[in-house]
């Protein structure tokens, strides 16, 4: 089924890791491939490297012979580029879809886009520990889920040809809406960075007095505070896009969070280890089918 | 300097990993060890690995001609085996030590250990993700932080022997009082188990309505949440232990959180990330010590 997508000239707005990646993924599948950054470095690595064949900072020459366009760069960046410049660059019948990690204010923005082109909100599930186009990887999407988002501009032709390059990537297409996809997000990734951030300040608060802190956090400190050393300006970005579902996600966290302490504070261990078991198996189940999965 | 420590009796109650690896690392340290613990086949296994010399249910006969008694069970069985029976079965001048997850409670109790005896609460900073005999290793302990924390019946005698078995793991002795000890533990411990438990506790709550959740969840979520799989019975034991400095911590982490919140919630970007770059910086520095001494 791999050979149903065709470019007949990709461009990727944004050459990090994402945008690299996913070069080197569709090298074989697009005739000609532009990279389109600010930063000289990139493009020169780019370049340098094969992973695209072009490379320019200028937006609207980057992109306007082009028939599929990837906007691969931070959330914020992509909805100022839908809503003022990008859609006069855009030949008629051109397919763009992005890999922004929050759906709602660019399937929003999407809709500023010429009628004539297909515009999909896209959310590849998959990234690095560090980023940059110098991490690029021809298979960092491979098995991975790829959320597709429809927008006011996804035409039933948009919807497959998206559909299609996402199969390309050999990534797992899931479409559903992009309020839906911001819940789900702000649950499985922004609350768990949150916390992590928050575990760490908390502790480096108390260290501050003993050092001892930091000497003795082992294992399981460093699985929950992974996160907190996530780019903040990659998660600033991210939480300022999608505030209303990380509040609402907070809200119902410190729900919970109270309950158990009500049971620990109130020595009421029986109810403490009867709440805790469901949460033991809720995870264990999760990580057996997620292990299975990749 | 491994030459230091000398077992003519070694007993060791509770034959789970902890204990069933302290037998292994002590094998050329001891003359002849015993192994107390109700489950028979936890005791099976001890004697069919020569893990032990000797396996037992009777902690009466375990340890009576001990000189050396580790007690390697649930922080509440140690308090109560230290209260109600232990110290009428011990021979003069035995060394007691314990591996218990909290310090407090314990050293507390061993001061209703008879005067004679030199009693010492130990923490060794290790363990796996699954536990049971069957896991043991007789590197467990090897280069991990041993926390030592004086009781009433510590003598200078007690402490120097603590000092030279905790070498003789390979281990790396740290001395603190036990309300110190049970501090840290919570902060980099106890918060990070419970943050986990409720992360998932949320995410499954919001599930109910919409498994794409569980499907979507990746490696930030499986990092985050992977305390939440942590044994119920064992972190039950251990939260109820220290549950004065739990809530403390947790206090502190609400406000922490309640901080980022308000920047988020306001929009203020600048503030919000100017916050989490310090955060950032702590994690990785002390990820970086953290692999250095690992």
């Amino acid at each position: 089924m791999n050979g149903g997508f065709r470019a007949r000239h990709l461009a990727i707005v944004g050459m990090g890791l994402m945008g690299g990646s996913l070069a080197l993924a569709m090298r074989e599948h697009a005739d000609y491939i532009t990279g389109v950054d600010s930063d000289a470095r990139a493009r020169e690595f780019a370049l340098e490297r094969a992973i695209v064949d072009q490379a320019t900072d200028d937006l609207r020459a980057g992109v306007n012979q082009a028939d599929v366009v990837v906007l691969a760069a931070p959330v914020g960046v992509i909805v100022e580029m839908l809503q003022m410049r990008i859609g006069s660059y855009l030949r008629s019948n051109t397919l763009v879809i992005d890999l922004g990690s929050t759906k709602q204010d660019i399937v929003d923005a999407m809709a500023a886009l010429p009628i004539g082109i297909g515009a999909v909100g896209g959310h590849p599930m998959t990234g690095k520990e560090n980023g940059g186009i110098n991490e690029s990887d021809d298979s960092l999407y491979r098995n991975r889920p790829f959320v597709l988002c429809p927008s006011r501009r996804t035409t039933p032709a948009a919807r497959l040809h998206a559909l299609s390059l996402v199969e390309t990537l050999g990534a797992l297409a899931i479409e559903m809406d992009a309020e839906r996809h911001d819940q789900i997000v702000a649950g499985i990734s922004h609350l768990p960075y949150l916390l992590s951030a928050t575990l760490v300040a908390t502790v480096a608060n108390q260290a501050q007095d003993d050092a001892a802190y930091w000497e003795l956090a082992a294992g399981g400190f460093r699985d929950t505070s992974r996160l907190a050393a996530s780019d903040v300006r990659m998660m600033g970005d991210i939480l300022s896009t999608n505030t209303k579902a990380v509040a609402t996600l907070l809200a119902q966290f410190r729900m919970q969070l109270a309950m158990l302490e009500t049971m620990l504070i109130a020595g009421d261990d029986q109810r403490l280890s009867d709440s805790l078991q469901p949460i033991r198996l809720a995870r264990k189940n999760w990580a057996r089918d997620y292990e299975d999965r990749t």
